[in-house]
């Protein structure tokens, strides 16, 4: 397995944390910002390189504080102390939790009046795609012990920061996209009618892993006559039929970050209606691939593809945009859509993802990762066959 | 693979979310809430069958309400309304998400409004192990444009509710419980000194997936001279030696229900304070099976197995509790530890988890899954090996 041989090292030198942080300090500094607090995994391991699955335990509250000045502070449960000093954080507090009434609330506060010492405004992403991981009331609570303090919304920082990844993240993204690639070319010896889609899916994560990936967290689709009727399902046990469009949409992952594409296949025939529907994505893709420039915007990006749609007779498209950002989570701003005027830089890792329904209950969608480069962007999925292949 | 034709059907009848619904809908009553608005993965599974592993993307909020009396309605992007429609809700409420302004706050307000009429209290989980998974600016919003409603803490309903399993969430729960433990079994044939932790974690995983589990969610652990120093790091790529123990720990998914159970492995042999300190905590989880009976407490188990790791020599333990509620979460309330007084019945699933550090930085944790029942509990997982199991 040669794909293996190839992966890049693990985690990130000093430098990379380093960097981000700086950057961090110099929005907030340009935002009047005293300090950050992050609760989600992709934030914390942004800024500290704590990576770990226990994050699927509810059970307990995690916190990092960037402060202005000075490398960030960890307040977390004392089960993670050892995970996480394998990281770049140094100032590692920890309480024992779960706690029946103060879990970690007051070790929080007391931290965070250390880090800022004289004043007020502690950044927090609270706009669109964040939420707190930590409960309300404890919000409220933290709120309370720190009256002198006002908590402000931090989403643009945070997404400012990580919306352009570094070569050593593309590096990580790439490898990932490559060992799927590999998974997907083998697609004539994984799926074949009679199988169902749960045999199918099954075949498809071991065969993931075997090519290196560390998991396959994503993978959803469906298969029906023609087309299928949407993509975010989890398999249903219905055995692939001769003439089905088979649709698998995987976000594998490599270190900590994800790949986000998916392709389709026939099963045994394809129809003309879906080879034109197939075309059309494609073509789609294509037209979006041309306008993936530095200066462009995601609305530009969307108006491309979404034109060679319509002209391909689109009913609609249930999943409001046509591509999105792409790193340590499966979905990142920005969205290729109407409303998202975010100008494309490079460095930038995106999902283009034009699809369509192409007649009532029936759809079609590709989907490739690419980074924005100065001049031509580079496609990092396997670019898919420009016509739809006929498996099985 | 004889584990996956004795799989239990996918999904769950009828009658399963009209128990749950009229259950809330009594607790509701008794506690004078109105509705009870749900925001997270598995509350919204728990009373819709909603499943999908697209919750990883955290672009898009979704909302379901649970009224006084009726059925529930789901507040839902429209990407994910054909699989909405699979399930049980029949009330299904869609806007084009991501929205740049309002993405979804005012339809969830006017259909809160429409569910309650008159009056004025929701119930949202924002107590212990609980989150809002929408950003934090649209709860605000949320607020503002229903301001005769008042928010009130429902984390106790929701808890007492999902705390006990029906027979039929049991056996997903056994079922994968067993397609794991048959997988344990074969580690003689997965693990090897030589091999990196990385591919020994590969594995374990393909092997799990094989033997039919839907997901290798969670796989954690770690290996050591005599003993490891964490259990919830990812593996490193360091080589298994010879004196090495190893520990998995896994919480694999068959239809949306957790196993969360580890295994100890020597590799190679073993020394007396390992295998000293394997007894200990086997003996602790006996201990824990015998005080596992309805009517004793969730503080009653702690200290059942606690006393035994501290006679055997235990310096601490860093994970806060003894064990853990298990279900379509890989940890759910109750929490084994002196606070809880949460009182065993019957149909909880619960972890018994003693673990113990034995030497400075090495530890030795033990987990089963088991399910109370009148007398004895039954025990989900194959018992693990009274003495610690020498392979490779």
């Amino acid at each position: 397995m040669p794909a293996v041989n190839k992966a890049p090292p693990r985690g990130f030198p000093d430098m990379e944390f380093e960097a981000r942080l700086e950057r961090a300090q110099r929005f907030m500094s340009a935002k009047g910002v005293d300090a950050i607090l992050l609760t989600t995994a992709a934030n914390i391991a942004y800024f500290s390189g704590f990576q770990t699955q226990f994050w699927q335990s509810p059970t307990r509250p995690w916190f990092l504080i960037l402060p202005g000045s000075g490398k960030p502070c960890a307040v977390i449960p004392e089960i993670g102390a050892a995970c996480m000093a394998r990281g770049w954080v140094e100032d590692i507090r920890t309480w024992s939790s779960p706690h029946p009434t103060d879990d970690g609330v007051s070790l929080l506060a007391s931290t965070i009046e250390e880090c800022t010492r004289t004043s007020g405004r502690i950044g927090l992403p609270m706009g669109a795609e964040t939420y707190l991981r930590m409960p309300l009331t404890d919000l409220d609570r933290l709120k309370s012990k720190l009256p002198n303090f006002a908590l402000i919304d931090a989403t643009d920082i945070v997404r400012d920061l990580r919306i352009v990844k570094s070569q050593l993240e593309i590096e990580k993204i790439a490898h990932v996209c490559t060992m799927v690639s590999d998974a997907f070319a083998d697609a004539p010896m994984l799926f074949a009618a009679g199988q169902t889609d749960i045999e199918a899916f099954r075949a498809f994560k071991m065969e993931c892993l075997r090519r290196g990936v560390d998991d396959v967290s994503y993978l959803v689709g469906g298969a029906g006559q023609g087309g299928y009727g949407d993509i975010i399902s989890p398999p249903s046990g219905r055995p692939l039929r001769l003439g089905d469009v088979l649709i698998l949409d995987t976000g594998c992952v490599y270190d900590g970050y994800f790949c986000d594409f998916d392709r389709n296949f026939a099963i045994g025939h394809a129809s003309e209606q879906s080879r034109c529907a197939y075309d059309t994505v494609y073509r789609a893709t294509e037209a979006g691939l041309a306008v993936a420039r530095p200066g462009n915007t995601c609305a530009d990006m969307f108006n491309a593809m979404q034109k060679v749609l319509e002209a391909g007779g689109a009913l609609g498209n249930a999943v409001g945009r046509l591509g999105h950002g792409l790193g340590s989570e499966l979905t990142e701003p920005p969205s290729h859509a109407p409303f998202d005027k975010t100008v494309l830089q490079p460095g930038m890792v995106i999902t283009l993802e034009p699809g369509m329904e192409f007649a009532p209950g029936r759809h079609m969608v590709h989907e490739e990762n690419i980074v924005i480069r100065e001049g031509a962007p580079e496609i990092l999925t396997r670019r898919a066959a420009p016509e739809l292949p006929v498996i099985g």
